[in-house]
């Protein structure tokens, strides 16, 4: 067998760049170890950048987006009970964020997929990456039906943190740049009405709550949790009990309460591998880089990461040039470490850390103080929220 | 004796405080434990904001600042040798700093004294406070004419850090916040031109540097060095080499060697003790908080500490209303917390931390690659490095 481009993972990293190979006629094959009903099952970010609606927009995939995503145009801050709302639209040249969940894009990119020719094995099993440092790379697998063997041009690694892509570059040649935070988000998803029209981020002497949303009948609740917590600890009352307390009487807040349909912790953890290329291969997505989810920024870099990726292609199979290839890795960091930056800092400023002395607690409410009154202030979180520019080619 | 208000401290909160009293016909006397030419001859800060500016017009005392002040519009991020400018003056409303050495303030404050009504008491030994949580404080001292009582109605305790005003509270009723940063600084008074027309600060792989000045013929710099270094170590050529490597030859930094005249090395503190009122004594300036000298944000806070406190006590001897008084400790610490923040943020951002692992470094750059590809991350150093409005009365 033989294609343009093997893509390793046909989560949001894979399956965009699967679309916009397809959608400028490039050859590629998708190869995912699991099943379309697991990958469209998880449960992942809600909330898409701009840049990530015009790219499904550019793909004629956001008819459904379009329809059903909601819209906004702002975002709530709440300190010890006190919210203050940021006018992202206001701020910003009218950008806006769409809450609209990971599992509908996926749903989207993988009804469309047949009509477009975007081929994805699914269940693919032993995926293995062969001549990465050579001009003849390939990729083997199994399935069902017995060992494959693809021989390709280039490989994208979209296979995410634990994937097979990174961990098939050598160790010296990628470094590496981590923070693991000391708490962990407890999540839970219910088919409720949200308890704001915005998302809230609260910051309460109890620990960080996110009050967000799917849709206009499903809620997306966390509350900062110990990293040793148990889910069994946390039945849906007791959850409920610390999300009111946390958001406050004053923010507003109206949480319906009602069973739980998804419940889990996840730990918190800022990850960088550079370069993103090596040989043949490209890493986009999570198999390059983790940011904390406060502010929404992973499927969306995933997304930047492959817009960048397929100019590069493209204008390889167009005219040869390998400069888009080149510098793909560095113009996809750039503005990875300024994402990475910005979901640290919403972090820093939003959560209560274990270690934290009262100097770090009253620079933390400075923060949010100077943020409520400064213009510059806000408008700098605004751009970051919506998602900056992608760096120039 | 009697008066209606001790200063104790004849430092720029002191003086400032007691000029800002007479103004207004309040009686006010200032001891200071050490005489006018070591006051005088204490080499601190450089770079005035806006507001205390506009405190040395208000006071009639700007005359000289008027003339040989240097005012910037802009200042200068260098890293890794590329430099940025920051034009301040284009970013906010058209504000500026100027460049006029607190030797200078102090030298204005004190000629003027004399004429103004402003009195002080040099070589005050032993100075004591009592009756703070009573309705009669005083103060007693020793000097050459033998001890001293001084009943007043409050007292303004401006005797910075290592004073006995904030000594005098008891420790039960402060709440002291603090961060020791893993470095100093090591400053160098020369008379020479100063290398660029505006400030650089510098984040050199072997450290921070910054080139500034007090005036067209007089330059400041300084070098990031260890806590454990000797000032023997450092002969001034080993200096401007240092210096000279760690601007780098692409900033268009022109470095004039010449012999210094100062040499000394600081440790970088950041620290605030609230409230600033106790009873019948107010805190002003280093005594109630200390930051790092990155922004130049010290003598700043003194000004608009006493600003707000004169503010309270003008009101309070024309209409018996205490709001003010009651409201100073409040008031003040919002401004004092927001430049903590800004002068935490701007070391941060500027300095090699000895325990920086790669991710915090990436972190470094990433924050002024941003900045220096945003204005409105632009702006909000721009509006804190010109200083933040005093808060609301």
């Amino acid at each position: 067998m033989r294609t343009q481009i093997a893509i390793i993972g046909a989560g949001p990293a894979g399956m965009l760049l699967a679309h916009l190979l397809a959608q400028a006629g490039i050859d590629a094959l998708v190869l995912e170890r699991r099943d379309r009903d697991y990958v469209e099952g998880r449960v992942r970010a809600g909330v898409l950048e701009q840049t990530s609606v015009d790219l499904l927009r550019r793909l004629g995939l956001s008819e459904r987006l379009d329809r059903e995503g909601l819209v906004h145009g702002g975002t709530n801050l709440a300190l010890d009970g006190q919210i203050f709302h940021i006018d992202m639209a206001a701020l910003t040249d009218g950008s806006t964020v769409t809450v609209y969940g990971q599992q509908e894009v996926m749903k989207d990119l993988f009804d469309a997929a047949p009509a477009r020719g975007v081929k994805i094995v699914w269940n693919a099993e032993n995926v293995a990456l062969h001549g990465l440092d050579g001009s003849s790379p390939s990729v083997t697998w199994q399935d069902a039906e017995g060992k494959h063997h693809l021989a390709c041009d280039y490989i994208a690694g979209c296979d995410g943190f634990h994937g097979v892509s990174r961990a098939s570059i050598p160790a010296s040649v990628l470094q590496v740049f981590e923070r693991v935070y000391p708490f962990g988000w407890l999540g839970v998803l219910a088919d409720v009405p949200p308890a704001a029209h915005e998302l809230i981020y609260a910051n309460h002497e109890r620990g960080f709550a996110l009050a967000s949303m799917r849709s206009a009948t499903r809620s997306r609740y966390y509350v900062q949790c110990g990293l040793d917590e148990k889910i069994e600890d946390w039945p849906d009352e007791r959850f409920w009990d610390e999300l009111c307390l946390r958001l406050g009487p004053e923010t507003g807040a109206k949480v319906v309460r009602g069973a739980s349909f998804e419940k889990s912790i996840a730990p918190l953890r800022s990850f960088v591998a550079e370069p993103m290329r090596w040989g043949r291969l490209f890493l986009a997505g999570d198999a390059a880089h983790i940011v904390p989810p406060t502010g929404a920024k992973g499927l969306n870099l995933a997304a930047s990461d492959v817009i960048v990726l397929a100019e590069g292609l493209i204008e390889f199979y167009k005219s040869s040039c390998i400069t888009g290839i080149d510098r793909y890795s560095a113009r996809a960091l750039s503005r990875v470490w300024k994402a990475e930056r910005f979901s640290w800092w919403f972090t820093s400023i939003t959560h209560r850390f274990p270690d934290m002395d009262g100097f770090s607690r009253k620079l933390q409410m400075a923060e949010l103080d100077y943020i409520k009154g400064s213009q510059a202030a806000q408008r700098s979180l605004a751009e970051n929220y919506v998602g900056l520019p992608l760096a120039a080619a």
